[in-house]
């Protein structure tokens, strides 16, 4: 095995569960092994006290050479660089990084667990001290150093993936420091989310004092010999402590590349369904291959732990002989994020629409338990199907009872590789109790305002176009008719009349001749159920330039637009 | 629509919104509709303070007939009986409960939606004052008023599916009534959990101070006007203020018999996939309908709030002339008890054997999050799988972080329809991140497992028969090998040796001469998974006589199963 983090060791533990006489090697460039990369934001923000915590089992041992000798029969080699393979002798040159020695491993069969690294943009200052990414314990370890030794006011994070956002929260939540994102998109997670559902990420991470820059070109780092002190972008200079790099990560296919097996044009290995490379003897798995991605059929590099961890199980099921597959990914995604949980699995509409699908996205909101349990919070999904063959392409959400989002999104990943059609998701079956869902739980009504939506029922407004109509109400094109009962719709009625007028939905039969004629009609509830109620009534009355905001009032507000001029009055 | 609590209301509504002209009549014997019954036990506990809040949306709409009417377009006839259908005149006949008047409803199209009752058993004394079943909101009211009033020291609850432990729950935490629940069969939840998986709720009711008493018939009830007062049982005797009885419920299917509509054998009534009965002019839906499982392929009663609303939608697209259909259901299930989440989807071990199914569990314990992260709780899943085809039947477990229980029961429930095997389970992709998942998942593990047993690598010890070897040590037929650390072994060497004996599991392969041969080996830790590392490399030594404790020490602790003499030592 080259590598011994996540992938390798799996491998490697598996295979001699299953033939114990096999004689593993494991070979790693770092003294530090098999650990929980992904915890890194937990250990800088103390949530995990000891760097241990990310290295231990769940018995507590730690996972060093000892212990994979003694527990799982295997070799570990650390410090050890693989600098060639030689495929027709079937040996591994190796360098070892300290004494400079270097010698050859033969194999039977080899796997390639190289992992990736971080992508470091070529900014001028990049390497000063105090400029760290976050790959490995020993930037983490440099990071919680810095913080816990109190020399950090002020960071700055490159990249609002998910670990850029897990490590702004790390820093500004316990260690109370300022903290700036810079992110060259125009939203926070992009390629996961779409901007609508990132926007009420943004808005909570603003409510927790993370101070977000989007569309930011960095030019360079100033500083000295003692760290970094300035970050210098196209239209902001900072003042800073730290800066954590947080671009994304590149997979570590060049040992593979030069060994003459394929790799795709961002250098990640190509491997079959068994995870066998274009060698039949070398196996690959985890951050330095690409994936076959069970939504689009394509293929999508999907770096991640947990990934890792079952690519080796297939792994070492196959070197024993076994012919274990691993069919692909369905990109499901989660992150806890200030309390809140964001996931998704599948194409969100951005990504689909540059995958070349028609597609449209449908908002819902809703309790995440019966609304009638008392500590329901509000879920958010927002589901994206293909018009013309009703298949289910993606879902995103945010809630934030997180475990009851992501068990969501597990019910849709496990749909995933069956092509679902919004029928399937109309019908699954959610258990059901009041403490955990509602009798038609959110993920059934998504499904259902999807069919509404394409069997033309519904036609729905986005937040960010009704933001647009209500600035611009003066022109007269949109009445904003809200359905709510008077005690909710009187501050808007106060504030935004004649624009805005109040018709109940369950007084609107008989109201019907106050209805506005000849403009565009805005129908407006808490949540958008009502307002879909009440285009069905105005449609029997002939009355169909309407449209029904997504997700309602609810949606709005958790994007942090404000509605009223003055939103104290809310 | 005969019914108007969640299906008949559903499919009205539907209708309309689709069909905006169509007339629309519900009719209920009951004057209270459209109500979450489901809720019942959470306001008898004063979790939801007003009955009201059982009858309103989530906008604080009570949906009474006025609303139906406003709201919706539906008229809704209260207190009215339906007698009898004639289906060749097309219409309804009913009575006013009130007037005693008899009056006749003509229709196009019918949905039976009539609901069930409960079963309250034949028992002497059963229609005492004090005595009630849980059916609708006027037992609700009588029973909170009871409790309120202080008339309750001791209750009695007969049944123990999840209505009757919910209302245990309701009864003992808010209240601090001395609660006792009789049950028939020999475990909690009968026919959705199996023994080993109810006995650790069995464990949890009982630190939660419910008395649990199984296997008891019970003979009759006393009492006098004023109320109920003893509880008289086969090998027992009770004083008691209150006796709910929660044995299930039975289909309303009698109106639909004695018109001609096909019914099985309970009485429940047959449907197609577009939810029609045998007369293609009358529908039916929810707790009143017999359900195909998607699982045994057979039918299935499963009356359910959720079910009957999912039911309703079909049945309303379908009045307007679409085509939706209801392939069956899968059998998830999911109840909160003192904290702790119980959840289940498919068939346990005990109801596979009922249906003639081979069938085998696994049981695994894993933290639901990050063994890292610092929140986590153990989950606890048994998957029940056939041997010869692979193919997951069922899946069941507790955990106090029921989201994260039930997430996992939603994921397989939604696999389900798709007959899945272990593979697509080992390869089921749970969203990944520190604060919700490991990077090997409990559910990936579980299938994993279960691979392992089936290719004859595993061979488990249930709890039970671990209690029972253990018992019986003196025997000497079997050694029980700690493969832990000497800090989680040494109390039990100390008392259990020389039965029980400590060969850490990372120092076995040194060790191997010291491992006592010719007896069956018991292997322990404290998960079952470093024991089933021993158990390989025994296998490797040719030591073949080892069976592995599943679920490991936790698994016998959720039992509540002492091991050592003096569980104060642990």
């Amino acid at each position: 095995m080259i590598g011994a983090v996540a992938c390798g060791p799996k491998a490697g533990c598996r295979l001699k569960r299953l033939l114990p006489d096999a004689r593993v090697t494991m070979i790693d460039r770092d003294d530090l092994i098999s650990y929980g990369g992904c915890g890194i934001p937990y250990y800088v923000s103390g949530d995990v006290p000891d760097l241990k915590g990310l290295r231990n089992t769940s018995f507590h041992m730690t996972r060093d050479p000892a212990f994979f000798k003694g527990a799982k029969g295997i070799d570990v080699l650390t410090r050890t660089e693989a600098t060639a393979i030689d495929r027709e002798r079937k040996n591994v040159r190796t360098k070892n990084l300290d004494t400079g020695l270097e010698d050859e491993l033969p194999y039977d069969k080899l796997v390639l667990a190289t992992g990736s690294r971080p992508h470091v943009p070529p900014i001028p200052g990049i390497d000063l001290p105090g400029v760290y990414p976050v790959g490995n314990l020993h930037h983490a370890e440099a990071i919680k150093r810095m913080v816990a030794q109190g020399q950090v006011g002020t960071a700055a994070v490159i990249g609002a993936g998910a670990t850029g956002l897990e490590m702004a929260e790390a820093l500004a939540d316990l260690w109370g420091i300022e903290t700036h994102v810079f992110e060259m998109a125009e939203h926070v997670l992009p390629g996961v989310l779409d901007a609508d559902v990132a926007r009420m990420v943004e808005e909570h991470l603003a409510k927790n004092e993370i101070n977000l820059h989007f569309g930011l070109q960095i030019e360079r780092l100033e500083g000295d010999a003692e760290g970094v002190k300035t970050i210098v972008a196209d239209r902001l200079t900072l003042e800073v402590d730290l800066v954590i790099v947080a671009t994304g990560v590149r997979p570590n296919g060049e040992l593979a590349a030069a060994a003459g097996l394929l790799t795709d044009g961002q250098g990640a290995i190509v491997v079959d369904e068994h995870l066998r490379t274009s060698d039949p003897d070398i196996y690959a798995g985890g951050d330095c291959v690409v994936n076959r991605c069970l939504v689009t059929g394509g293929t999508i590099y999907a770096p991640s732990g947990s990934l890792a961890n079952r690519h080796g199980r297939v792994i070492g099921t196959n070197l024993a002989g076994g012919e274990a597959t691993f069919p692909g990914v369905t990109g499901s995604f989660v992150v806890k994020l200030f309390g809140l949980g964001v996931a998704k699995v599948g194409l969100g509409l951005e990504r689909a629409q540059e995958a070349g699908l028609e597609a449209v996205g449908v908002l819902v909101v809703q309790a995440d338990k019966a609304h009638f349990y008392p500590d329901f919070e509000l879920m958010y999904l927002k589901l994206v199907v293909q018009p013309d063959t009703r298949r289910v392409l993606g879902l995103m959400g945010v809630c934030e009872h997180g475990d009851a989002l992501a068990g969501r999104i597990s019910a849709v990943a496990a749909l995933m590789p069956h092509r679902p059609t919004i029928a399937d998701v109309s019908n699954l079956e959610v258990p059901y109790a009041p403490p955990f869902a509602s009798a038609m739980d959110i993920l059934n009504a998504t499904a259902n305002t999807a069919e509404n939506l394409l069997d033309g029922r519904l036609r729905a407004l986005e937040p960010d176009e009704f933001a647009k109509l209500l600035a611009e109400r003066d022109k007269g094109e949109a009445i904003f008719v809200d359905v709510r009962a008077m005690d909710n719709a009187a501050p808007y009625l106060e504030a935004l009349a004649p624009h805005w007028v109040h018709l109940p939905q369950e007084r609107l039969d008989d109201l019907m001749a106050q209805v506005p004629r000849g403009k565009k009609l805005v129908l407006i509830c808490n949540s958008g159920v009502r307002s879909y109620e009440a285009m069905r009534q105005l449609e029997a009355e002939g009355i169909t330039n309407t449209v029904n905001l997504a997700g309602g009032v609810a949606a709005v507000k958790k994007w942090g637009e404000p509605i009223l001029p003055s939103p104290d009055k809310e």
